[in-house]
C-alpha cells in the first residue's frame, strides 16, 4: 500500500498553534514508528476567505477528496462575523463534510480522570464517564432545502428545512450499533417524534435497523428534550447515543462540557469507504477558533493531538498506536502537565502549547 | 370586574394528583384572601382521547379561549404511544398552545436553597441561581409547513419545517426584555445564525427591536450549542435567556434538571392581551406525566402549584399574593417537609402528595 496521505487544514484562531503540535507528533510516528505519512497543508475558513475571498477553494474540495484523511483545526472568528452567509468560516467547513458526505460524526465524551475536579458536575457524577455522541452530519435541517430569508407580505421570513432520508436514517444508526458492539453494546437513540415526523421516520428507521441487523445490541429511544435532562442528571447511563444533526450540535457540546474535559476533546467525521477500503475522514477537536487567545502559545494542543489518535483508529488501521498517543496524553496528565485552560489547582506553573506538545511526545 | 375565570386541564398520569392540591389552594384563596375563581375542569391528552377519541375536543377549546387562564396538569403516557401522529396527547398541548396563540413560553430555571444538593452540579454552581428562559412557543419546526413523511424514489422521507417571521421574532423579544427590565435586565438570545437563516433573521429582529425600544437592557447573542455549554459550565452567567420554539424545549428542559429541582418548576405561557386586558394564558409544571408513579400519591404537587403562583402574577395581577404563595413553598422545603423525589437526606420520611398540598397551605 502507498503511503497514507494526510491533509492538514489549521483554519483560524488557535487552530495553526495546536496544529503544529499534531505536526510534531506525526513526525515522530515517521521516524520511530516508521509510520510515515505523506503530508500537505492547506487553508480553510476565515484564512482561506482572507486569500480566496471563499472559505474553501475548490482545489482545495478536490485535495480533500483525495487524500485518505483531513485533519482540521477550526474556523471563524469576530474578524468575519460580518461576512455574508455565503462565505462564512464554517461555509468551508460544511462544505468539506457535505461534499465528503461525512455522514458520522463520532463525538466522544469522555472525563479524564485527572480532570475530573474540572467539571461543574459532581465528581461520582462524571468521574469515569466514557459515552460516545453518533451525530448525523449531512443532512437535517443544516442543508434541507428550500432555506433562506424571503419576503412575504411586508415581512421577511426565515426558513430552514428538516429532510432526513430512510436510507440516510439507516447508515448512521448503523455506524452507531457498530460502535456500540466494541463499546457497551447499548444504543440511545434521540428525536423529538412527539412532535415531528422527521423524528416519527427516525425512530422507524433506527428500530428497523436494529431489528434486521443489530438485535444484539440493546437499543432504547428517548425524546431528546428528555435527552439533554438526562445528560446533565446522571450521563453514565449512556453508552452510544445516536442522533440527528442538529441535535447532536446541542447535546454533543453540553456532553462535552459536563466532562469538565472540553479542551481535551476530539472528533471523527466519517463517509463510505474509499477505493482503497478506508473511510473518508475528517477529524478536528471539539473546541472552536478561541479567537481570544489566539497565538499567545496558551492553547491546548490535546483535543487536536486526540484527533490525530482518532485518526490512526478509524483511518489507519492501528489501533495499537492510537492506544499509545491516548495513553501518552493521559500519563501527562496524571503528571500534572497543565495547559492554562487546565489550572485550578494551586501552585502548578502552566505550560505553553507547544511544551505541551513536547511533554506528548516525551510520554511517547 | 367580574370573578376571573379558570380551566383546570388535569390531563394525564400524575396531572389529576397534582392539581387536586392546586384547587385546595385556589380554595383557600377564596375563602381567606377573598379572592375567588371560577373554575372548571375538563380533559385534555389521553383523557380526552378516551373519551372523545382526540386529545382536546372542540368544545374544551372553545371554553380554553375564553377563560382568563387555564391550568394544565401533563399529558402523555406509554398507554398512547402507539396511536396516531395526529391524537397523541401531545397534540391536545400543541393545539392549545397554537390556537390560543401563546408565543411566549416563560421558564423560570431557579435553584430552591433547600434543595441546591439535589443538583448534579457542584453546589456552589448552582446555589442562588435564578434565570428566565423565554421560549417561543407556537412556531418554529413544532408547526411549520410542508411536513410530514412522504414517499420519494423508494424511500420514506421525513419532512419539517422551520419557519419564523419577523413579527413572530419581534413579539417573543419584546416580551423577554419587558421581563429583563423587572428583572436582571439581561437578555442573551440563542440560535444557530452560523449554519441557519432562520437564525439569521432571528438575529437580526431582536437586534432591531432592542435598538428601536430596548436600548437600556443589555444584550448578547449566543449560538445554542454554545448556550447549551454555557448553561451547564456556570449557568449565573445568564438573566434571561430568548430563544426558538425548538431549541427552547432542549435549553430549558437542561437548565431546569441542573437546578436539582425539577419537581418544583412551574411555567406560564402567555399570548397577546384579551377584551379584559388580560393576557390568554395557560399555567403548567415542567415536568411530565411520571405514569410509573401515577396514582401512588408520590408525585409533588410544587410545580403545579408554583403554576398557579404565576397565573396569580401575570393573569390576575395578584404579584404579592404570588409572593406569599412562593414564600409559603419556600418554607415548607426550609422545613424540611419533602415529597418522596426530594429524598436524599438521611432520616427524612416522604410525605404524600396531598400532605405535601396541607402543608403549603399551613404555612399561607
Ligand atoms: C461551526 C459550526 C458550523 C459547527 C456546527 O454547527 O456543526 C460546530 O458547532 C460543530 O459542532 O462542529
Ligand atoms: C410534550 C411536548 C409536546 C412538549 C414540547 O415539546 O413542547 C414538552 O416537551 C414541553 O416542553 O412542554
Amino acid at each position: 500500500m502507498s503511503t497514507p496521505s494526510i491533509l492538514i487544514l489549521p483554519g483560524d484562531g488557535i487552530g495553526p498553534e495546536v496544529m503544529a503540535e499534531v505536526r510534531k507528533i506525526i513526525d515522530w510516528y515517521g521516524a520511530k514508528r516508521d509510520l510515515g505519512f505523506d503530508v500537505s497543508e492547506d487553508l480553510v475558513g476565515g484564512a482561506a476567505y482572507d486569500k480566496h475571498g471563499v472559505p474553501l477553494a475548490d482545489e482545495t474540495m478536490e485535495k480533500a477528496q483525495q487524500v485518505d484523511a483531513v485533519l482540521l483545526g477550526a474556523v471563524g472568528g469576530p474578524k468575519y462575523d460580518d461576512l455574508d452567509f455565503s462565505v462564512k468560516p464554517e461555509r468551508g467547513l460544511l462544505r468539506l463534510r457535505k461534499e465528503m458526505d461525512l455522514f458520522s460524526n463520532l463525538r466522544p465524551a469522555q472525563c479524564f480522570d485527572a480532570l475530573a475536579d474540572f467539571s461543574s458536575l459532581k465528581k461520582d457524577v462524571v468521574a469515569g464517564l466514557d459515552i460516545m455522541i453518533v451525530r448525523e452530519l449531512t443532512s437535517g435541517i443544516y442543508f434541507g432545502e428550500p432555506r433562506g430569508i424571503i419576503e412575504e407580505g411586508n415581512e421577511r421570513v426565515g426558513i430552514n428545512t428538516q429532510r432526513y432520508t430512510e436510507s440516510e436514517i439507516a447508515r448512521v444508526a448503523r455506524s452507531a450499533f457498530e460502535l456500540a458492539r466494541r463499546r457497551g453494546n447499548k444504543v440511545c437513540s434521540m428525536e423529538k417524534a412527539n412532535v415531528m415526523e422527521s423524528g416519527i421516520l427516525w425512530r422507524d428507521v433506527v428500530t428497523e435497523v436494529h431489528q434486521a441487523e443489530y438485535s444484539d445490541v440493546e437499543l432504547s429511544h428517548m425524546y431528546a428534550d428528555a435527552g439533554a435532562m438526562q445528560l446533565c442528571r446522571w450521563p453514565k447511563q449512556f453508552d452510544v447515543i445516536v442522533t440527528d444533526n442538529l441535535f447532536g450540535d446541542l447535546l454533543s457540546d453540553a456532553a462535552a462540557m459536563l466532562t469538565g474535559s472540553l479542551g481535551m476533546l476530539p472528533s471523527a467525521s466519517l463517509g463510505a469507504p474509499m477505493a482503497n477500503g478506508r473511510p473518508k475522514a475528517l477529524y478536528e477537536p471539539v473546541h472552536g477558533s478561541a479567537p481570544d487567545i489566539a497565538g499567545e502559545g496558551k492553547a491546548n494542543p490535546i483535543a487536536c493531538i486526540l484527533s490525530f489518535a482518532m485518526a490512526l483508529r478509524y483511518s489507519f488501521d492501528q489501533g495499537a498506536e492510537a492506544d499509545r498517543l491516548e495513553e501518552a496524553v493521559e500519563k501527562v496528565l496524571a503528571d500534572g502537565v497543565r495547559t492554562a485552560d487546565l489550572l485550578g489547582e494551586e501552585g502548578v506553573d502552566p505550560v505553553s502549547t507547544s511544551q505541551m506538545g513536547d511533554a506528548v511526545i516525551a510520554a511517547l
